[in-house]
């Protein structure tokens, strides 16, 4: 392991954040704000200039994929930018700005610029009539076309008129942009942590998202890990699809994953299951969920969503699950002008932070021990971790939880797993396992042989 | 396989029979009738008789196997013929009368002409106080005796007489006989579907379910299918335990199988499990039945009962179930003169019908595939099978049955299975299979090599 | 197998106990008496003395290991002996005599004889505020130490006064005593059978365990047995601790175990499963309490209580599991004076008795079998037993049980498992396997190779 400096000895778990975390969800907001007017869509400039802001913060490694590139059954697209985008009436007025919104334009629009009649008009304008005031998001990657999004309300006024539609944008051979950025911990097995950065102006889905793992990221840099970790900025689908083709050899080291999606409204957690089902990520998040005290859903896998249908589709197969707060399409902002700054708050910010944490924390804390004296109890009692005297069982939850890690510590129950089973809170048992452990009476599986550098 | 000529060319699924449904009952209660008089029993000309008539609509095989011939702990017993029977009062007045009901007499009867007392005649005789217009249907294949059957009323008229008994029957070395419908489909796989036909006029037990397989057997005979399927009609016990014996290289072949009975009254249906309990007809069974909209039953599997005992015996363990409608024992017409013509409709058979075949097209379509792009999903949409323009998720039923197959098709998954875990209705997830596959997209397990002719 | 002579070909479920049950728990309760005023505890002669008595009844096999013998963490200690210990006020009145009870002396004290002040006394005072008229029972024997125990209510009497402490007692290199008798069965598999005996007078914990445990072993010692038993009389902890070391080669023999604890009060039955969870003694036992008509309560395996937390270590994991009644620790009385002859009755004693009986009788039948004709079904009408005559099914209960023997016989499902699925009661199962194993239809697994002597 890279000599970090003493500044990083601490171990995840001994990183304290509960006097800043009202500070972090600030700065996370802050960040926020910062991005949100950039147009993004799956390529292009806005991309880059995302990529570039959070460079300021973590050292990402930024990485260009040419046009034209085949990446399994897909091709890396066009790259589409674009500068601005209007429709005026005949009066020259503008009635439909980019400048205002970048939610205006149907993202990956061809460039266009020509007069048509309000019929011609309105077969490339969409709304939302059932949220009246509301721009709705549309896109258009992999078919050609043009168009405009716009609020009900706006639409209705439009009269018999000619219309100027301008939109100036290129849709020309370039790159496919995404960050990338490796942690490396006491061991090459990782944590992937991935989150599209395709969205324009649009806050819960998924600017959140974006600043929650670069606001990880930098908290993680800065501790001691056991494992790696290895977090992706990447447009959706086609970004998940290029990373796998293009690093297929570093696939088996990812062990868990989380794809980070809506996390910035005020709803409550959800965490959407691996296809494995059973992955030890989707035991820890169950575990973590349940001991927030807090309302949670577990959802089952299916095969739409966000990157995660990539890196669980059959011929990979990861342990890759979504913790969101609300999920996609069930809250009525869900790819609307009214996903917005106002809508995601520093403190749920905050509060996603710190769920976060909490599960990566329990998953770098969710070792697996040997018993060395698996015959019969150590005794405890010349050690000093035993009540001396035969009595009532009074205050005994630490001796308790020591005997039960002892006995399940056959190699191949996790603390986790003996936490469920002994019906003891995780941080108990994690303490004894601690205290056993400096006792020599318990030695970490794979410590020097099943992990790999 | 062998060429069956361009009108064999439709799968099960494509022939449609809606039209023809209440037709087919009305035809299946017709040839019910034409059998319902002949005396049958495990041996004898009453099954030559039924056999013969089957071959009129299906080209039957029919076996004979003589008796003493030995099978597993069993021997082929004699033959047994019956040409008439009944007694007769002093008076001469044939008091119960063989020609009225062959139920009068007890099946294997050994011949017997002689005078009794009433007190001896009573040794000889059964009823059924507890429906006493009803003659009970009673059997002694194994053990010598003659006797007579008869409703309670008229046991109760009988008086200190002496009587004539008289049983014109016959029990000498001959044959067993069975029929068999073998139906060559892509595969050398099979499904058994076996019914027994040594019950004389009885019509739930079990003349509905020969008229059924014939049925089933004709309708299968002109679709073009993906299994063999072998029909049997054959005498209870005796006759499986026969058939077993003479064909065990046969056996493995079957990988799925249906024991018919009881499937003419108006009850719901019931299916009783295999001893395996789940296998692939266990879960195809279910899910057709929850599908039907109707209520049913599911029983564990139990070693008694129909031919199934002998199927689902520990060194055979077939995957054969039994689908009823009211089980054995379960309706008081059984086994007694009120199972007749008036008990079973046409309206019940078809019925009856149409869930053996819906049954059977599950099966029939019940592939399992890999997927041919396992490593992230294909692009549906270059192939004109996905949404052009994100946007609201309506209508995409079909688009999410394509990825769930893409998703789960690794070869361990049959439809069936993926569309419990999607919970889509089978027929989307058929749909989808069906169209990926075109755009060879799947191939189908086995298609090539684990099936072999 | 030693030759036993005639009166032991009695199998053990053809013993009745019926008529003598209660006189069975006179005579328990008559030897608990006897055992009572003796003062145990983990070493020295009191357990000898037990020792010797229960020598009286069975031929148990006393072995003495030498203090300071390694064993596995621990180290055999060294040995304690009391003659005589008090505490007398200024004025030479005896306020705490041990002759009165044994539980005043904190168990393995110290030699002491000295003048204390009431301050320092109380340092080494126990007692139980909540109870104030018992005295608790306390040890210290892995930490020197001396102290008396006494009630609340004489606690409150003290006075300023110098006080006369003496404790005529030896710690020293010596022995740890304990006892084993080995019943040698059909088959060298065993069956373990483990109660502690190093608690002075208390009786649920654990006299009555003693007396159990030897009443079972003195009624055992005269059947014809399929299993081999090993009863353990042990000091707790080190005891079994001590006996696992020394005896590694035998511990692979044992099949199934009991903790015998608890089990004199008059509380329902709580059966703690094994940490196997599964293993035959869990199902067996659950088995028999259901079948008992009685209210019960399995628990969870946990990694304290009594030496089956020695047995079910890690590096063992033997399948033994604790048949109590209440647990310790669940009734007030446990380890204090109040768990006394009269807390303790015949009448509880003989239930346990017989509970623990008719556990073992179900481990004895619970037979594995193969089916000798497993194609089909052996014709058992031929054999006689089969009704003749196909009719009503009434009274065929041990027909159908017989078929479901048949059926499961597999080799892999116990007589309990096939009970199980059949749904029909153990013993009528075990009728069934009689009458078929007399037929030769079937034959008992490993009765010829995988059981070894």
């Amino acid at each position: 392991m890279a000599n970090k400096g003493n500044f990083y000895t601490l171990s995840l778990s001994d990183l304290k954040i509960d006097d800043s975390i009202a500070e972090i969800g600030n700065e996370m907001h802050g960040l926020m704000r910062e991005l949100y007017p950039i147009c993004r869509s799956i390529t292009g400039d806005g991309v880059r200039q995302t990529l570039n802001i959070l460079q300021q913060d973590i050292p990402l490694n930024v990485h260009e994929v040419a046009s034209g590139t085949k990446v399994f059954d897909w091709t890396v697209p066009k790259e589409w930018n674009i500068k601005d985008a209007y429709v005026k009436n005949s009066k020259g007025q503008k009635i439909i700005d980019f400048k205002k919104s970048n939610l205006h334009v149907l993202n990956y629009s061809v460039p266009v610029h020509k007069k048509v009649s309000l019929t011609e008009l309105k077969e490339h304008l969409f709304t939302l009539p059932e949220h009246p005031d509301w721009i709705p998001y549309r896109t258009s990657y992999y078919s050609e076309n043009w168009g405009f999004c716009l609020s009900q309300n706006e639409f209705k006024k439009l009269v018999q008129d000619t219309y100027e539609v301008c939109i100036e944008s290129s849709l020309e051979d370039g790159h496919l942009t995404y960050g990338e950025y490796y942690i490396e911990g006491e061991h090459s097995d990782e944590v992937l942590i991935s989150t599209h950065i395709c969205h324009p102006s649009l806050c819960s889905d998924n600017l959140a998202g974006i600043v929650l793992a670069a606001s990880l990221a930098k908290y993680l840099s800065r501790a001691s890990l056991r494992y790696s970790y290895r977090f992706l900025f990447i447009p959706g689908t086609i970004g998940s699809i290029t990373w796998l083709c293009l690093n297929e050899p570093i696939v088996p080291k990812i062990k868990h994953g989380l794809v980070i999606a809506c996390v910035g409204d005020s709803g409550r957690f959800t965490y959407k299951k691996t296809r494995q089902q059973d992955a030890d990520i989707d035991k820890i998040a169950a575990h973590v969920l349940k001991d927030s005290g807090n309302d949670f859903e577990i959802i089952d896998f299916f095969p739409y969503g966000y990157d995660e249908r990539q890196y669980c589709s059959p011929g990979f197969d990861l342990p890759v699950g979504c913790l969101m707060r609300t999920p996609h399409g069930e809250f009525p902002e869900y790819h609307t002008s009214a996903d917005n700054l106002e809508f995601v708050r520093p403190e749920n910010l905050a509060g996603s932070f710190s769920m976060y944490l909490a599960v990566l924390k329990r998953l770098e804390n969710n070792k697996k021990y040997v018993n060395q004296n698996p015959k019969c109890e150590p005794q405890l009692g010349k050690r000093g971790l035993y009540d001396k005297l035969g009595g009532p069982d009074n205050g005994k939850a630490l001796q308790f939880a020591m005997l039960w890690v002892l006995n399940q510590s056959d190699g191949k129950h996790t603390l986790r797993d003996i936490s469920e089973r002994a019906g003891l809170e995780f941080d108990l048992i994690k303490e004894a396992a601690d205290v056993l452990a400096e006792h020599d009476l318990l030695k970490e599986v794979g410590a020097d042989n099943e992990w790999s550098h």
